[in-house]
This record gives C-alpha cells, structure tokens and sequence, in this order.
C-alpha cells in the first residue's frame, strides 16, 4: 500500500482546545464520524487516519471570526487561534485533485467546533506528477512564443468589456498589434457572447494580428476568453488553433480545476488562468483557502499564465499578499510547474518601479487595460509607457526623472499619477 | 438582439454610499473599468451595461465585515449594508453557467469599494431551460426508481468513510438491503482511491444489491461517488450504470458546476450532489454566495438529489437556514428543476419529527450514517428506528409516546437521545 501522504496546515479558531479541534478535523475527514460505528478498529484507523502533525499556538480572541461555533460546557469565551498540519494517507483518495479537494476541504468549514478555518497550504506527494503533467509553456514557452525576453511582457485587456463591434475590436487590436504590444487579453466578462461569438471575434482579431505580424515581424499573442461548458472548451480551443491562435484564456472558477486540467489534456497553446471569483474563498481572514495553496493546484491542472492582482489596484488585496502570489507561483513545486504571475487591476507604467521593487523580477506579464488604453496620445503610447516605466524600474531611475526624456511616460504620469 | 435580462440579488456593505456600490457593481461588471476609455459611448452603455435595478438600505455597522476597503476621504466611519438588485443583459454572456458567475460574482469580492458582499439570489431569464436541460429524475423518479412513495427516502452512508475490504462493504451492504433499506450512499471522502478501487467496489455493492433484492423484490439504490477528473467521470458513471447502478454522485464542488453539467449530459442514472466545501463560500455572513441562489445552478446543471445538511446537525448551520434550503430545493425554477433535497449531519431517528415539523413534506432524502449504522441492535433496527421516528411526526405522536410501543425506537433514543 502506498505510504505517500499529503500534509495541509490550516489556520484554525476554536472555542476548544488546538488539540481537540486538530483531532476532530482529522477524525472528520478520514474515518470518523460523530459517533463510533462497528469496523473502525484501531488497526484501520492507523492504515487510514488523518494524523495531526503539529500544532502551533497563535492568538486568543474573545469574539469568533464566524458564526455557528457552539462552545464547550464551561466555556472560558476564548477563541484559540493556531496553525495545525494534519496529514492524510495518498491511498485515501489517490493522486486526483476533486477527490483532494473532499479530504482537505470537505465538511471542515462546517463543523461547529471551528469558528474560523483556512487551508494555508499543501504539501503534495510526487504522484500528483503522473496525473497531471502540468502547464506546457510556463514562462519559458511564453517568451519563446511572444519574442521577448528581457522585460516582463506587457498588454492590455480589451475595454469596454463588451460591446465592441467586430470591425472596432479588429481595428483596435491592429493597432496595438503594430505599435509592437506584446500580449492582449480578453476581459473575463467577454467569451463567447451571444451579441460577439467567439468564431467571429476569433476571425476578425487573428486577421488584424497577422497582418500587423507580416508589417512588423512580431506576432501579437491574443488571449481568447475560451471559458465555457466542458463540451465548449475543446471546441472553442481547437477554433483559435485553427485560426493561428497562440493562447487560451479560462476563468479557472467558472470551469473549474477539473475543466482546467481537462483543457489542460488537449491544449497546443499557452493556458492563461483568469482567477476572477477568487475573491469570494480568500477574503475573509478565517475561511476559505490561502492563494499559496490554491495556486499550486492550478499549476497542476496547467495554468501556464496565473493572475494574481496587482500592485496598488483596485482590489481589496494588500501589495505583501500580491507579493506573496508572485512569489508562490514561481517556487518550486513537484520538481518544476512553473507558472507566469499575471499583474493586472489598475495597473499602469507608474505600478513598475513598485512591482519591480517588491518582487526584483521581470518574469511576470503586467497587464493595464484602461491604463494602457486610455493613454492621452492613445494605446501604442500606452504600451510605450509601459516598456518605459519598466526600464527606469529595472535601471533604477525614479519614475518622474525617466519622464523627462521620455514623452509618453510623462503623458501618463499626468493622466494616471494624479490619483 | 436579445433582450432577456439575468437579476442578482446581492447583500452588500460599503464606506460609500450605496448608490455608488451599486453603481460600482454594475460598470465593474459590465463596461467599465477604473478609468473611462474610448469607446464607452452612451449608445454602448445602453445596450451592454448593467442596470441597478433597487437599493435597500438595512443596517449601517462601524466596524467593516470584510478587510480591506478604502473608505473615501471624509469617511463618516460608517459602513452602509443594503439589498441591491442589478440587471446584466443576457447577450453580454448567454446562458452559460461558467460565464454567468464570470459577470454576477467575477472580481465584485474584491473591490475596495465593498467591505462585504454576499450574492443571495439569482433571477435567470427563459433561454437558460435550451442550454440546460437539468434533473432527469429528481423526487418523481427518485421515488418509482426506489419504490417508495408514501415517506422520505431513508438511508445511509457507508461508515467508516475509509478503509472496509470489499469483502466488509458487501456484507454491510447485503444486510441493509435485506433489511429493506431504500437508499446508501458512498462517503464523499471515498471515491475511487488506490486503496479500493471503483470497479471492485461497483462489482462487490451491485451482487450485493441483486442478490437481496431477489430476495425481498425491492432493489436498494446506491449512490456510488463517482467524482473524478472530467475524463473519469464517464468511465464511472458507465461503469456504473453497466453494473445495474441506479445512483451516481459527485461531489459538485470538486467537479465543478461545468463537470455536473457535462455528467448530466450523458446521465442515465439520478445524480447525487453532495455539496461538500460549500461552507467556504458561505459561512462568512457578508461573502460568498447564498444558497438561495446557488441551488438554482445546481438545479440547472443537473443534480437530481441536492444535500443541504440537516437540523440539528453537527455543522455550524441554523436550522432556519436548513429549511431555507430544504423550500428553495422544491421552489418553482423555470418551469421545473426540482431537486430531492438530502438531508443529512448526525441524524437519527430522533431528527425525524423536528424535520418534519419544519418542512410539513416527506419528500425529502433522510440519511443517517453512525445514526442508523451504530444503531445498539445493528443497521437493521436503525433503519427501522428512522422509519418509526417518521411515522410517529407524521402521525402526531410525540417520539417518546411512539417508542413505547416500538422496541427499535426506544433503543435509538436510548444510544442517540441522551446526548
């Protein structure tokens, strides 16, 4: 029997002891029950028991962080916060994410011994690698497909979101494409819409792509938002592949990791993983999942591209949390599953010198839509301010010094660095 | 172009002004972005944008629900909560499950504008019956498939979760479905492991289930956990289905609602969806989804059985909010879509009467796993208790009154009801 295991550390609050609430998350989630039943012997129990690993002490709280907790008999009114990892035999539920995600995840959020619960992450056995292969580009085949190697590699996401006619998006991405961008996305609200279907969308932008790749000799990489029913994604895939196409996009949430990794088993072309609904697992300090942990097991299923919000955006997240997702997605994992951080949210040429600040590293795609898009002398000056913010970042230049040689960053600290 | 609309109902909590969060809402979901670019027309806005359609104001709270919000300058310190409704056009994303959530959750968790949002309820429009065809069963064929009619499906789970040989699972199983029980499921922690494979199981469980019913003429429908990657999700569900199956379930958040929708594609058997890690995305009272709302889009995709825990159970969830869940199951869904909601969490016999006091329906499932299987007089008389324990709610008597006459129901209350 295989003695591989797979050891998740949670953040827990508990109006019990650490240890009662470890010893009840394992029990929960491997051979018990509320009650003892005929057949869970000790031997069983030792063949298939979770094992509470370790136990950390953290805080005490007088006010639990969810609701529903029902406190012991005598209770003293603390909430004891810790950092418990337990682990689980692999021959539970074997190297398969949903199943995974039952052992780990499952009811746990539920029990009204925990007021609070985070899976903070997953140490996963070798295994994982024999079922899923992971990303087939990462940042190296991202470069080599896009051409650039030197700079993180810089686009925009089409806005408006929606409501482009065909005609507008093709001239649009023309011109972005022969101003030299490197990457465009579509927005996660647009992927095959009724009012712009994806056949027609994919026509029109690969024609403007080509064309501006015959002028320029670069070939613009489009992400098309693929994100569909299971039946769809292989449909819509094999539609940009035929097209010439070098990237697909999904909303991992919508399709979910089993879609992805699905996708994942056929897909020719780059894998952009859109994390739009993360939000709704991670923002509550004392539930949901950590992105340290869910992000590996998007690696997994073969994000080769993975957002990760951006640097002073619009969102909610922290720049050390968004440090930290950088970081994440480019550790090591299983021997490799590297994937590309994606900057977006807010981003502009003047989120640069913070990003490269924080992370020291050019191995990201920085993603600006309204800030690339809305440059006051237009998009290619947009994409041109971009590079430009990214050079004084790197060479160490402050922003506004940079500026002065430099128009187009100049034109866009006055539009976007007034805020 | 097509002018059906989809309306979601959220809770939301902002340092603005509501109008303004629900204005928020509705451009970040539809045309806009943080900075207004070209081609954003008043024309474009008419057609593609999202309209906020009410505003409720409830409570205003001083300290925020959720971290991370920027409150303006000049913040009273105030946090506003209120129920608004905003329209997305259908054409903006059609009727698609994987799309929808891209626009009525998308990035909305993570604005700074918002210190909470939950979705509580969704308002599809018509065209979403052509996409999704949903249950094939639901209470109807779960009953002629079972053969029972006249009470809830009663049954159990497979305990301990893990770790029975074959040779154990088919005699535990051989004995229930002599005993006349209707319905078993598999753990949702015991799928297809390394350790006991599917197929062996499918092969022990369904001589068992055949041989017992040429016994008692009455064939007891097992719920096998089929969840898996997409590709292993057809291969079970035949498996099972060319072994005599009657019953497939999945873990829906595992699979994802793509995977159930792609299952109930090809499905000739009731779907069992277990609901596990849905805690996550509701236990924080200002995030995540209600499920409300979420059962619509499980009810579309195909579960024929939907599990909503269970009164007095050993989860964090009120009883209120189980009958909630229990009523939208059964709700009216566009014509149709009913789900058999499962009922399940530390029930026994004894559960049975504030259930149905609750509901006033026997069209439930009603499942008990240490609750009937620890039974002191083994499953048979637990499951005899369970049926008792109906009998007497549905008829009025109060349950000690009715144990008096009933040996099984006496023992059940002297193991369960002491606690």
């Amino acid at each position: 029997m295989n003695q591989e295991r797979v050891r998740a550390t949670y953040l827990v609050e508990t109006p019990y002891s650490l240890e009662r609430a470890a010893a009840t998350i394992a029990g929960e989630q491997s051979t018990g029950t509320f009650t003892s039943v005929p057949g869970e012997t000790d031997e069983l129990k030792a063949k298939y028991g979770a094992i509470v690993e370790h136990i950390e002490q953290l805080a005490e709280v007088d006010i639990p962080s969810l609701p529903g907790a029902k406190p012991p008999a005598g209770h003293d009114g603390k909430y004891r916060q810790g950092r418990v990892t337990v682990s689980f035999p692999l021959h539970n539920f074997g190297p398969s994410i949903p199943n995974l995600l039952a052992a780990v995840a499952g009811n746990l959020y539920e029990l009204q011994e925990l007021s609070g619960l985070r899976l903070l992450d997953l140490d996963l056995p070798q295994s994982f690698t024999t079922r899923y292969p992971g990303p087939k580009f990462g940042i190296a085949g991202t470069r080599k497909l896009t051409g650039v190697y030197d700079r993180p590699i810089l686009g925009t996401i089409i806005k408006p979101s929606i409501g482009l006619s065909t005609e507008q998006l093709s001239e649009l991405v023309k011109k972005l494409a022969l101003a030299g961008m490197d990457f465009i996305k579509d927005d996660e609200l647009n992927a095959n819409p009724p009012c712009a279907p994806l056949e027609q969308k994919v026509k029109a932008v690969m024609e403007a792509v080509e064309r501006a790749a015959d002028a320029t000799g670069k070939k613009l990489m489009y992400a098309f938002n693929i994100t569909g029913d299971i039946d769809e994604l292989r449909r819509n895939h094999d539609l940009v592949v035929k097209s010439g196409g070098t990237c697909v996009m999904v909303s991992i949430l919508s399709v979910g990791l089993s879609g992805l990794a699905y996708l994942n088993q056929y897909s020719e072309v780059p894998i952009h993983g859109h994390r739009n609904q993360w939000g709704m697992l991670t923002r509550s300090p004392l539930l949901g999942i950590e992105f340290t942990a869910y992000q590996k097991l998007c690696r997994l299923a073969g994000a080769d591209h993975l957002h990760v919000n951006g640097f002073n955006s619009k969102f909610y997240e922290s720049n050390e949390s968004v440090l930290r997702s950088i970081q994440a997605c480019t550790s090591p994992l299983l021997g490799g599953y590297h994937s590309m951080p994606v900057i977006s949210s807010m981003q502009w040429a003047g989120t640069a010198p913070v990003t490269y600040e924080a992370t020291r590293s050019v191995d990201v795609m920085h993603l600006a839509g309204g800030g690339m898009l809305a440059h006051p002398d237009g998009p290619a000056a947009g994409f041109e301010s971009m590079k430009l913010g990214w050079e004084a970042a790197v060479q160490g230049f402050s922003l506004d010094s940079y500026a002065k040689q430099h128009p187009p960053l100049q034109r866009a600290i006055e539009k976007y660095g007034r805020g």
